[in-house]
């Protein structure tokens, strides 16, 4: 379990500590959504937002900017990775059962096409694969809204006691 | 091929095409560590830096700040993933013949401790593990400055004629 | 480009390369499917075999033996991951161009529950997720006939001119 | 923990349970080298075996056959995966605590070079990474005994009480 923190218009932050232990996190990614709760600073760095949230799925938006470009002039493969990891994570935490806390521990992104500031808006899906008592996996894509697949990749996430962590 | 980009103080920025071309990648890193190329416009989003390169061999240094967390209160796994996928794909880059271009395909990243903004700065250093005609593979870590390692992870490149594609 | 060998019974071998180079993957897959063609000699270890070749997808059909045991008694990860590179091969090889081979640069298995000798026939779908000039990517899944999942993953193809090489 | 069960002439088969949950791994590891217990049985489909085991290192040999080919021609990427997931595992059985067992949950396996019947000997080597008190990581390669590398990869296993699943 991490600090709280919030930036200082409150619109971005980290998720008290009791409300992540005591509320289902599919209550809690809604009310992000809602705009109830901040959204984490990450998504901020990387102009994304969760944008629906269900059982065992996730989806999120986001514009690629040339704030995320690498030296050869496209879009940084962080960026895909980053969210990628978010909605993989997300889709997980919508099925975590109440007082446990999850992570992940390891995510795997396959580039599959370019991305650039002039791809505009992309939107992330992610899917529970597999939800064990202490682990879980998750697949996922990130597409143009016009379908094309830009990138996929699954992951692990580790659900634990944060209690006894 | 990306298109140029600078940004107004010239500090961040892409590589002029003509340079990626013409100039062995080991350096252009080189000059990118020493200031006399712009460094990337993602390194300033996730505030690492590249600080080392050698043939098939890349180090970056980085500090996660609050701005990269997730709602957890921790390090967003993407931090790591973009820091990685930065140093095993630049290893790959100091490898690669002049006129030729390269672009990660995939990564996988292992993420083995929690990282806050109490961490520290970070040291992320990966190696070419294989070179071949048209695709590379490469491996890495990330680190404390104590040594404690934190996450670690592979990648395959692709290596293409630029003007082919 | 491999060479061409039959085991004594000829049913289990690897396809003539001029056949190979001249015939469409789909239409050999379908054939080594109706015994016209030998099964690959892995097949017979594993104790698995093709069943299904679609444009952009592929099944195979197998059971795990205690021939496949690890010191822990429970089937060793080795056979899932045979299992699946497979399936997330041959479905690449349903849409590979005439006159071009492929070959796997790279697969993830997430073994997600244990697979014994009382597990019974498995089956395993895998499907093209994104299909390039030079590269193409996989998704699969092995699950029991009752459809409880085993194992999933996803791979990475490299298509190539064989006579270039 | 999966069932007991030996071979008829006593050279393959899993080792007692009661043996797996009172003694070290890397002691069942060196007994296993040394002839005392059963190899696995998968090591006999697949043609390899254990050559040595430290604290946190495992090393295999194995001699791929056409009993290993592909339709291409060439030995199936599952050849690899398994040596690999062999050595991946047995590295983090050496340090896994007395009484607590573990399991592969995910491993990745890069295939950098193709392998044949004529490739000879390989070797493959591994290390444990990460070593926490749930999982743990590891990383290996496959070279031939020139010392030519033909594929590598890496491997989270999940650490837990047997007694308790």
């Amino acid at each position: 379990m991490g600090d709280y923190w919030y930036s200082e218009d409150q619109m971005f932050g980290s998720i008290p500590p009791e409300r992540l232990l005591s509320t289902p996190g599919l209550e809690l990614a809604r009310e992000m959504i809602a705009g109830k709760l901040p959204a984490p600073p990450m998504a901020k760095q990387m102009n994304f937002y969760m944008s629906e949230a269900d059982e065992g799925f996730c989806a999120f938006r986001g514009t690629p900017l040339r704030d995320h470009y690498n030296p050869a002039g496209v879009v940084h493969g962080g960026w895909a990775g980053a969210l990628l990891d978010s909605a993989l994570g997300c889709c997980v935490w919508t099925q975590i059962p109440v007082g446990k806390a999850y992570g992940t521990i390891e995510f795997k992104v396959h580039l599959v096409r370019p991305i650039s500031d002039k791809t505009g808006e992309c939107i992330c899906e992610a899917r529970v694969v597999h939800m064990g008592k202490t682990l879980a996996t998750s697949e996922g894509t990130i597409k143009t809204v016009d379908g094309k697949l830009l990138a996929h990749g699954t992951e692990t996430c580790a659900i634990f006691d944060p209690l006894k962590r």
